[in-house]
Formats: structure tokens, sequence, C-alpha cells
């Protein structure tokens, strides 16, 4: 049975909308995600919300009445209240029609499984959440396993990162590790390590790529660090015809991903 | 003679951070740029600030001083002012530590000369700056002549577009035409043109492009409207293997681009 929240001042608005800061996430373990199409994405991945919310006005749209029978059956509870309430929540003028509040799961790097893809995204001292989030919807749509953060990146959780996934934080595993404990787990078993960089001149199209493949992007301003660079089993570049010597970070992850299974829809294995 | 401002009440303070808004940007027709990296890389494309704003801390940096020579004998003011103040302007707490002030520049359609490139970057009702700023940045990585804008696009010269162009604000030439004016246009010289869209099955591998190509990408959440595909020569999409239906619209327009020139590298016309 749905409840209804009317108050700006319910102590349920205010612990959902803290969600929006890191350290309340971080302290909770649950993340925010909004928009009928996201939550959706969440639903057909087999993620309920802990907690629905949406508006009186799309209870009868037939997605939110698959989310809400989803969600109650799942134990959630499903909330009902004003557009007002739910701008407050997602920060955004105007909100989606629905938000959820999901349970955060980071898959600890013992746990991935390396030959379910043939594409893993490696993403270090990545600071925007824009770009970590495109990078999540790139690895789906390339059919990659999940992404693994190295060193201080920003948070996968936060709005900002979810929104630009698509969806994809809910069909992705996600991972974080430190540089040492990511190369000693990767060393454990089959795959290459391909960094992009500026350091060579190695084209990116000249070479042949196996799977698995862990695409290693490095940090928006600085790139990778040298022994990290040192540690790739290749460094590749990308033609850069113009001025500028760099391509953004999520674009770049997403020409390698792209020429990476071009080749193997070339020669499949 | 660089001159000197340490007050926040100063008019020209005041009018130069009213330039964050499109609205005053439009009355003015200037617009912001911050970053040595960006302001070295309009400089290298010859291009000077009108206002050149710097702390005292820089005034020694080669680059600053290069920047300072060259915005006098424009003709243009160099200021010297605190971090505080350039914080301000710029609205980031760790500003870089230049920022100057540029004239806005589009060019006519009818200026644009299609011949001087292989690739044209076409966005219609693209609604985020950092994609924006993304395919301009994208644009000079693949040689393209230009950005071309259609129907209601945000705007190039915000800070957050201007940012994530890195540069290439300065270096790619940007239009803005009505979808009408734009095909009358286009019609009138050759050029192939290919919309990125979900409605066909043609893989984006499996045609050949013609320069001059018209890379065309719709709105994030909507896609490009039927008509605009009807007009197009090729519609084409890119293999998705997970969940997602699409890919962002800054990384669809880079792996078509990328597409396009690695077809020209392996048989130059």
């Amino acid at each position: 049975m749905a409840r209804e929240i009317t108050g700006f001042s319910n102590p349920i608005v205010k612990r959902v909308r803290s969600l929006r800061d890191k350290k309340h996430r971080r302290a909770e373990g649950r993340f925010l995600a909004e928009g009928l199409r996201i939550l959706t994405e969440a639903l057909d991945a087999g993620v309920t919300p802990e907690m629905l919310w949406h508006s009186p006005e799309s209870a009868n749209h037939p997605l939110v009445v698959r989310l809400t029978e989803a969600t109650e059956a799942a134990g959630g509870e499903v909330v009902v209240t004003h557009p007002d309430i739910l701008s407050k929540l997602s920060g955004k003028d105007n909100p989606g029609s629905v938000l959820g509040v999901y349970h955060e799961r980071l898959v600890p790097l013992d746990q991935v499984d390396r030959s379910t893809a043939d594409i893993w995204i490696v993403a270090q001292a990545l600071r925007d959440p824009g770009n970590l989030g495109t990078m999540l919807r790139t690895g789906d749509a390339v059919g990659a396993g999940g992404l693994i953060l190295i060193d201080d990146c920003t948070d996968p959780f936060s709005v900002e990162a979810v929104r630009a996934s698509m969806g994809a934080i809910f069909t992705q595993s996600v991972s974080v590790a430190s540089w040492a404990d990511f190369v000693t787990w990767l060393r454990g078993g089959p795959g290459q390590l391909v960094g992009t960089s500026l350091n060579t001149d190695v084209d990116y199209q000249a070479v042949k790529y196996t799977a698995p493949t862990f695409i290693l992007v490095g940090n928006e301003a600085q790139g990778l660090p040298a022994d990290y660079e040192a540690e790739c089993d290749l460094l590749v570049k990308m033609p850069m015809l113009g001025k500028a010597d760099s391509l953004n970070a999520a674009v770049a992850t997403a020409v390698m991903a792209y020429e990476v299974i071009n080749q193997k829809r070339r020669s499949p294995a």
C-alpha cells in the first residue's frame, strides 16, 4: 500500500535528500536514481528500489504501475508525493516522474569473473561524474563486463554519474581497487592491459586486441602515471589531426572499445 | 601596462562576471574562457582576449608572459587581480591562473567553406553544454571543419561548453542555423548527410563515407525528428551489445567520426 508524504519537513524527505551527498550515501549505503527510463532499466536488470517515490499524476502510467508492483513484491516501500518534493529530492527543476532509493553495490575484485566479458574498462583518478556515468553507459553498449575504478575517482553513485549512466549503473559491475591490488588481481589470470596514452606512436588500429581486453584510461588532466603506463601490455593512441593532443576521457574509452569489438566482428574467435 | 583591480564591487568585476549568464553574453557579444591551457590554445589559433585577467603570483609564468604580451600587442587590456576575484569570475573554487574575455564569433552558414574539411559535425537540439564542448574537442581531433547547431541548442559560449571544448571553441568554426536553412545550404553543394539513428539496421561500418561527410546527431533524449532522418543520405547505427539502446551524443559523434577518418586512412582519396 502506497504511503503519502506531503510535508517538506518530513524526516524521510530530509533523509532521502541527504543521499545527494557522498558522505550520507556512504553512511547509509544507499543512492538515488531518477527517471522512468533509468528505473525501468534497473527493473529489467532485476534490481528494485528499497523506496520508490512518484507523484499522484504518474500513478497510472504503465511503467509506474510495473515499478510499484515490483517494489512492493520485493518488500520495498512506495511513497506518493507532490512534484515539488520530487524536485527537492532530485535537485532538478523538472524531475522525472519517479525516483528510487537503491542499495549501493560494489563488486570486490576477487568476485569479478573476467571470463564473462571480452572488454573491461579501467579508469584511474577519474574526476568528472558525467565521464564516469558515460563510461558505464558505453560499457553496457559494447558488452563490457564492468568498470574498475583505480585511485581516487569521483563517486559512481552520485546523482550526476547515475544520470549519465542511463541505467548502466545497474547492469555493469563496478569495483574500486588500489593500483597494486588491481595489478595483482589482473596478473592472476588472462588479460591484456591496454593504456591510451600520448607517450606512444602505436596507432590504436595497428595492434591486435585479445580478450579479455582491459582498457585503461587515466585522469582527465594528467593522463596515466608513468609507472602505470609501464605496466601496460600495450600503449596505443588515436590519430589526432587537429591542434588538440587528447580526447575527452569518456570519448577516448568509447573509441577504443568500439575498435576492440570491431576487430572481433571482423575475425570472430 | 597592466591595471590592478582588487575590489569585488568594481563595476568591471561585475560586468565580467555577468558573462557567466547567456543573456549578458548575447548583449555584450563576449564570453569567458579560463585556464592557461585553453587561453594558450586560443593564442596558438591567433585569437587574443579583449581582456586578460591573472593573479600577481602567475605574472612570471612563461605562458602568462606570452599571453600578456600578445594581449597588449593586439590592443587588449591586462588586469592583475587576486585569486578570490578570479574565483568569483570563474565560478570555480580553484580557478585556473588566468581568465580571458573574448569576442563571440559565429560563422554564418553562407561563409562556411565546406571544401576545407572532410568532416563536419551537425547537432540538433543539443541540451548539454558538456556534450557540446566535447563535440568541438572531438571535431578538432578528427580534423573536422566545425560544428553546425540546429534548432534550440545549448549555448556554445557558456563557461561549461568552453571548458569542455579544451580550446576547440577557438579552432572549430561554429554556426547556428534553422533546419530549413541548413538543408538549403547543404544541398547547394557536395556533401553526404549521415544521421545516427535507432531506426535503421545499417551498420555504421557497412557503408562508404564520402567527403565532405556531415555527421548529424540528434537531441540527447529524443534523437532526430522523423523528417530530419528522412532527409539524410544515410542512416546508420553502431552495434549495441548490452541492454541500452543508445550512446551518449558526444560519444556517438566521436565513434562515427573516427570510423570516417579510419575509412579514409585505409583508402586515401
